[in-house]
């Protein structure tokens, strides 16, 4: 881990490679009981459990001060009505922030809390997304190309993805005749436990 | 300030004026002995006192784990040999970074630590400059249109411009012939104290 200041290039896909440290790619097959039709899920699972999206990170020592970096990138597809997403998680570190800058791509961030509030801030390029503390957080593709955010969080943040997954999200976003549209999630209390 | 997730967009002038909380304009009065050319900063001082660089903040709670953000305008132009630039500084909390990406147009980041040591990055669209804790920073636009970046720092960070203001920065950036060249800055012990 380098301990000068660095830059480096993110806008084309060779530079990413070189660039970043580590390359998280998400299939199909790691996102089980997050989409609402599940039939949809298993038909595209077997055709070939495509990829999701695609995490570069520039990691930095996990502390206080330090700050992680990267690209996200969710690929355009949908399950059935449901688009392309992230699994979605908290911090571990509930009082820490994020910041998204959205390069390419169309979409939303879909954001929850504990206490029960959603929102819904929409991701195009030059937009800026405020994540506030205590705030899960899912980016999901509604475009027709990759969507691409640069993001930026705290390094000692850490991820916490088993409260999504024990309960989901409580909205969902489907495709309703070419509208991106928010939905409840009515198998919430199901996926519970 | 906001207690929920928020957006807003960065690309147009028009966008920054109302979606940030702050705007700081800084002329070239508020440069002095900065810059190593007397003689040339007297001169565009009195032939009208332009301003060499804006801030638009996203304000936070200044609190460990929040994240100020912002974009940082130099416009173009020289004082005599020596391109418009940032006056420079370190944070107060020394142990925190600052991530920069570059939306428009073509500068450096100069750097240097306590230590001695000095880093240079160069600033392009695209391109991401990390700031690691403890080290000073100042953009510099060697081109001939806005500098345009994009920042991030933890928002308990602090800016110390003092410890810049009685040294000045190891190294300058001047125009040679058309060529950005890294001078030593032989005025840094003349400035001290």
């Amino acid at each position: 881990m380098r301990s000068r200041p660095y830059g480096y290039p993110i806008l084309s896909l060779q530079d990413q490679l070189s660039s970043f440290d580590n390359h998280i790619e998400r299939r199909l097959s790691s996102l089980c009981n997050k989409f609402s039709d599940e039939k949809a899920f298993q038909t595209l699972l077997v055709s070939g459990d495509p990829i999701i999206y695609e995490v570069y990170e520039s990691c930095r020592p996990e502390a206080a001060g330090e700050l992680a970096s990267g690209l996200s990138i969710v690929h355009p597809g949908r399950v059935g009505q449901e688009y392309f997403m992230t699994k979605g998680h908290y911090h571990k570190v509930r009082d820490t922030a994020e910041v998204y800058y959205c390069i390419q791509g169309k979409g939303v961030l879909l954001m929850e809390n504990e206490s029960g509030d959603t929102a819904v801030e929409e991701l195009h390029p030059g937009r800026v997304v405020y994540v506030t503390p205590r705030w899960a957080h899912r980016s999901i593709n509604t475009g027709g190309q990759d969507l691409v955010t640069f993001f930026v969080y705290p390094a000692n943040a850490g991820h916490d993805y088993a409260t999504i997954d024990a309960t989901g999200f409580r909205k969902r976003l489907l495709d309703h005749d070419g509208v991106p549209t928010i939905v409840d999630n009515h198998q919430r209390s199901e996926c519970s436990g």
